[in-house]
């Protein structure tokens, strides 16, 4: 399964649009890299629209739900943990993930490591790929899902 | 299991009984909704008895030590992740658990993706619902965890 | 395997050493025990060097990138989630922790919920030892991690 993750956070003024929002700053550490600031320390916490194509305005399958915060001192990595909530007619139901979104590969590697509802006990990978980014205020990720059953009813 | 989770929120007076106390508090995006704040961003760490009855002064069974936040903007909606520590004479051991708290639907269902001791290797899901609201500072929710093997040793 | 977690708070005038930060402050709870403070509510942040000896000059092995905090009102007691990011010849790939760090026992257990690359879809148990604790700045924790297959590709 192939998705993108649009995340639009809060910037002040864009309330009506924003999905995420800063809920603590970063640490004095983020600024002790060469790089201007990695913000070391800031959490976001998100409600961010999960489509079937790349465009924001195509067919939302999800909402990622959770959290993610920025975790390396002099260059930027984050660390995520949320649940896809699905409510389409194709899937209802949760996927729980979490993981190290090392921004500075191409691709990396996030755990599926539970779900409910027709995503029923399910485990797997998710793969990462930064698709766009437009300053501070808004990403988009491709997520390549793949689920293995390790139980069967 | 059905066990029922009881938590108290620190209101600043509250000490003795408090079992949980907000650690960031809710972001601007919590005041764009019709209704007047989601606490959208507010963290909560908490350390809230596990009890088997519904009562407060039953058998405690579990703490349950984890945290959680709100996550949407114009509704009531949160996401935990926590551990149940068992440490009865029934149970020695620990389920870790993660998801989407869907506070607006009746029952909703989040993962069980580890466990320890007695529960060593456990996967399952466990099934929430909201069983009292009293205020802003106290929740009981009834839990009916489900576990399923996934490895036998 | 077993390897040693370091971790190196920032304390203020540290950085070229930190490893980790504070992100949010405890709360007033963690001011209600006998002890003098039980740091309720604090979170850190951290990107921690996982070595092959307790030495931190020794072999890394892996980044643990991740957060933790304090949930305990009247005792020490912190709960973790975090990746363990390997990159070495001998292993390049993830693995997601999480669970209560129980600090007053001598072993306890946090579950590996999954895996990616070398570690692919991995679960188990991983067993920690406070091994040194130095004031308030530096901690090493010895992680005893024993993997098990739940899934033949």
């Amino acid at each position: 399964m192939t998705v993108y993750y649009h995340d639009i956070l809060y910037d002040g003024s864009n309330t009506a649009n924003a999905t995420a929002a800063i809920v603590a700053q970063p640490t004095l550490l983020s600024r002790s890299a060469s790089i201007n600031d990695t913000y070391f320390g800031e959490i976001v916490v998100f409600d961010d629209p999960v489509t079937v194509g790349p465009a924001l305005a195509s067919e939302q399958v999800a909402r990622a739900q959770g959290f993610c915060f920025y975790d390396k001192k002099d260059a930027y990595d984050a660390w995520f943990a949320f649940t896809l909530v699905f409510n389409s007619t194709a899937h209802k139901g949760t996927l729980n993930l979490m993981g190290a979104d090392l921004m500075t590969e191409k691709t990396r590697d996030i755990s599926v490591v539970g779900g409910t509802g027709d995503f029923f006990m399910a485990r797997g990978v998710a793969t990462l790929w930064t698709d766009t980014l437009e300053g501070l205020y808004y990403f988009r990720l491709r997520m390549d899902i793949e689920l293995y059953e390790c139980y069967d009813v």
